[in-house]
C-alpha cells in the first residue's frame, strides 16, 4: 500500500527520496516498502494526501541564497538536460531531487507508522523556518556514476567558532548527503559508521559542494565516499567516510523500546 | 586583554568553558588567550560586558525537562558537593559547566575578534528559543578522572528516521561533549576527526547519556573516547572516537579567506 502510494507520489516527483534521516533512509519504491510492511490498513480507508496541498520542495531557490549558491545551483540544473545530435532535449546525467521537512510524512497511513508520525516533529535539517538559517541545500544525484552533489549555503545559527560553521552541522550534512545516496542505491539502509576528518574550519555563510560516490556494496554494507569542497573544488574542507546497512523498514520500529 | 575578561567571568561562573565550538572549543583561561592575542585594544577602552545582563545559562532545568532528564540532572549535581568529615560542604568530584547561545560573546573586545563576532549568529546547539525543541543538555565534568558526561534530551525538531533523532544531531552532541572535555584539558583545540558507530537507532525525546573520556594525549594531539547510553546505561546507542588538535586562537582567524 505504501508503495502505491510512493509511486503515485513517484508520478508526480520523479524517484521519491526521502532523506536525511537517522540512521535510516528510505527510497520510496514499492519493491521495498511492500515488502517490509505486512500489516497495513486498506488503500481505500486512507487518504492519499494527509495534507491539502501539495508538499513543498525546501531545495527550491530562495532569497536567502546568495549568488554564489544561485550559480553552483544553476550550473548543475543545466547538468539535469542535455540536447541531443537532433537538437531535442533528452534527460541528462544530473537530477535534482525534492527535499521536504518530514520523512515520510507524505506516505503516511500504515498503522505501523501512525505512532511514530508526530504532527509536530520535523526533520532536522528543514526544522527552522527562517530562510538561510541554518541549512540551506540541495541535492543532485548522478545515477550512472553512482554519486551525488549537494550545494550547501550555512546560516547564521550553524555556529561553532565564531565566525564558523559546527562540525556537528557539517557531520550532519554529510550524513544527510551520504545516506540519500546510499538510500538512493540499496534501499531502506541505516547508518552504521561516519568517520570525519576535519581539515578547514568552514567559514559561516560559505557555500561548498558535498562530493558523495559509491565506494562499494557488500552484502548489506554500503560504503560511501565524501569530500567537501569551495564551489570552485581548489580548497578541501572536509574528508569522510560512511557505511550504511540495509534494513527492514520494520526493524526500525521494532527497535523502539 | 582578554584573559583578564575571562579572569572575571570566572569570578562570576568559575572556569569558563566555550563548547560547541566548530571545530574549535576554547578554554578561556589568561595563559591561553595572551598568548594567543598580540594585537587588541587597552582593557579601558571596551566593556567588559558587552551585553547588559548576565549571560543566560542555557544548562538550567526548564519546564521542558522531562522526569527522566531531571532525575539524571539531580544525580549529578548530587555529586558536584560532598559532605566531609566534619560534615562541612566540600566540592565534590564533578562540577556542572554553565552553556550559553554564543562560543565568545561574553569576552569579546579584540579587534581581531571583532569582525568575526556576529550579533545575529548563535551557538548551532543552543539557537533554536523554543525550549524543548532541539538541544537540551547539561555537561559535568570530572576532572580528577579527565571525563565528562552529558545528560541530553532529544526535542522534535532533531528527527531523522520517523520517530528517531537524526544521526548528525547525535553527532552533533558528540563532538560538542568530546570537545567541551578535550578544551577542558588542552585549552584552544580544533576538531580533526570524528569517527562514529549508530548501533541503535536514539528514539526522538529520548535521555541519554554522553560519557567522554580522555584517552591520550600526544604532544598536539587529544584523543577522546565516548559513549551514548540511555540513562540507566543498559542500552548502548553510539560509540565514537574523537581526536582534536591544539590550536592558537590566531589559528582559527587566520584560516579565513
Amino acid at each position: 500500500m505504501l508503495g502505491q502510494i510512493a509511486r503515485r507520489l513517484g508520478q508526480l516527483h520523479g524517484q521519491q527520496i526521502c532523506n536525511g534521516l537517522n540512521g535510516v533512509r528510505f527510497k520510496e519504491t514499492h519493491r521495498h516498502l511492500q515488502s517490509s510492511f505486512k500489516t497495513v490498513r486498506p488503500i481505500s480507508t486512507i487518504p492519499l494526501w494527509p495534507f491539502s496541498s501539495r508538499p513543498r520542495d525546501f531545495s527550491q531557490p530562495n532569497s536567502s541564497w546568495s549568488p554564489e549558491m544561485r550559480k553552483a545551483y544553476d550550473h548543475y540544473i543545466a547538468l539535469c538536460d542535455t540536447d541531443n545530435e537532433n537538437g531535442e532535449k533528452t534527460k541528462g546525467p544530473w537530477r535534482k531531487l525534492p527535499s521536504y521537512n518530514r520523512s515520510i510524512k507524505y506516505a503516511t497511513g500504515g498503522i505501523h507508522l501512525s505512532k511514530f508520525i508526530q504532527a509536530e516533529n520535523r526533520l532536522f535539517t528543514r526544522s527552522v523556518k527562517e530562510q538561510g538559517a541554518t541549512f540551506e541545500y540541495v541535492v543532485f544525484v548522478n545515477k550512472e556514476e553512482k554519486s551525488c552533489v549537494c550545494v550547501f549555503q550555512s546560516g547564521r545559527l550553524l555556529e561553532g567558532a565564531p565566525g564558523h560553521v559546527h562540525g556537528g552541522a557539517i557531520a550532519t550534512m554529510i550524513d544527510t548527503v551520504t545516506g540519500t545516496l546510499a538510500g538512493y542505491l540499496s534501499g531502506p539502509i541505516m547508518t552504521a559508521n561516519l568517520n570525519i576528518d576535519y581539515r578547514n574550519p568552514m567559514p559561516l555563510g560559505s557555500v561548498v559542494l558535498i562530493h558523495s560516490a559509491l565506494d562499494r556494496i557488500e552484502r548489506r554494507k554500503t560504503f560511501i565516499t565524501c569530500k567537501v569542497t569551495s564551489t570552485d573544488e581548489s580548497k578541501l574542507y572536509t574528508e569522510a567516510t560512511a557505511l550504511f546497512v540495509s534494513i527492514s523498514v520494520g526493524h526500525l520500529f521494532g527497535s523502539r523500546n
